[in-house]
């Protein structure tokens, strides 16, 4: 993986993908309700997401995602795959990426144990036990069974509220970088017309990130104007510039997207 | 790219990835609404999405990217980029992963100069009609500015209105093969308790897909049991031995999930 920034007034970013595993979110069936919740958690952390990957229950694939992904990426998040049933392999295969063994964690068999109760502690629900050797229980206060972390890679669950809790769990614990602001400001204006002068302003500032996204709702076309970057002053004085930028086409820049 | 299967009775299947080009999806500023509907309506014409990336906008990541899975799939679909503005820079980095040039398609600039009058055909609309030699036009009925093929590879817009027009208007040119059918049946029954019987009816029908997705919701805990194949009547077996499994557990299956 890459190096760590040597201290927090190092401004090289902290960088995270993400892969999410599920065929049920590739059919189509499913739609990912977790990478827009922690992208913007992980951020507020100063980690930056820089990619992601949808891949199916498949081991060989499962293994050469995350064996790619933890090479270039400070951290590697992966969600579904973890619960207790045939089609839950992320575990299994994640021990096998790192090459080690799995077996059944102690401290995680005496959570699923205070859990369902020491009666019910069936052979499927000891599946949710099972973590690689060497890795570290991440926290699932809802239904218990634990994620982990092994190396940088950080195993969650897939069921959205569980997911959630998990990386509110562990992203105080990481190592992040400084948080990408960002300010948005919108232009009721045709994305080809102000195209020319966005690309203006944003040769002038190479360490703020403009996009451009335009939308077209009920007799309304505009675009939402969106920066990025760690310098708060830097970005007010970008907002400046795009706001004179809009109003040199006639029209009033605004602060939010009309409903 | 992975051969096509000889004749509609080959049950090879054809696959399909996607490619997210976006800072706005990665930033989780905007949820990403293109996925689901991409898969599902590739799906009715026999193409089986097995993977999606989503991206930043950054030339070497796209060109990379897509050149790594327009060899490992049938067909690559990507979204995002092929607007006016500064930040659009998918049309010119899949110009250089094909290694051709890129230029002014007379066909897109006839449409775009019909859609926003001979005057007003500026230097940045004009970037809309720009696409590398060799590409078909995929017909973008709402804001005429089109879409391409080059090979393999299917460049559409990222606005999900836009995007789902441009599916509808290729889906039907593609060549695909068996549609994949599912049935869902929902058990409301902790998914622990079932994951035993439910490996057992997987290990019986090898050509069935069978997820099990739990959910959690106001005092009621169940798993839908999602069953995915190409064989209508082996699905409907499955279905039976399934409903079945719940009973003996105690449970009435159910052919929705309850709200």
């Amino acid at each position: 993986m890459p190096e760590m920034p040597d201290s927090i007034d190092d401004t090289s970013p902290v960088t995270a993908a993400m892969v999410i595993i599920g065929n049920e979110i590739l059919s189509g069936r499913t739609q990912d309700a977790n990478l827009a919740y922690a992208a913007t958690r992980l951020n507020d952390f100063g980690i930056q997401m820089r990619e992601v990957r949808v891949i199916p229950d498949v081991e060989a694939t499962i293994i050469a995602t995350v064996n790619e992904l933890r090479q270039k990426f400070h951290y590697v998040f992966t969600t579904g795959g973890i619960g207790p049933t045939h089609d839950d392999i992320t575990a299994e295969s994640i021990a096998k990426a790192f090459k080690v063994p799995i077996a059944i964690d102690p401290m995680a068999r005496a959570l699923l144990k205070e859990h369902y109760g020491a009666d019910n502690l069936t052979e499927a629900r000891l599946r949710m036990a099972r973590v690689p050797e060497g890795a570290v229980l991440i926290d699932n206060p809802l239904s218990r069974a634990p994620g982990f972390q092994i190396g940088n890679v950080l195993v969650m669950a897939g069921v959205p509220v569980v997911m959630k809790s998990m990386i509110d769990s562990v992203a105080p614990r990481l190592i992040g970088g400084n948080p990408v602001l960002s300010r948005t400001v919108t232009a009721l204006v045709r994305e080809s017309d102000i195209a020319i002068g966005l690309e203006n302003i944003q040769s002038k500032y190479d360490t703020v990130e403009i996009g451009s996204y335009p939308f077209f709702k009920k007799n309304m076309v505009g675009a939402n104007l969106v920066l990025r970057g760690t310098d708060a002053a830097l970005l007010e004085q970008v907002v400046g510039d795009l706001k004179s930028l809009i109003r040199d086409l006639g029209a009033e820049p605004l602060d939010e997207t009309p409903a």
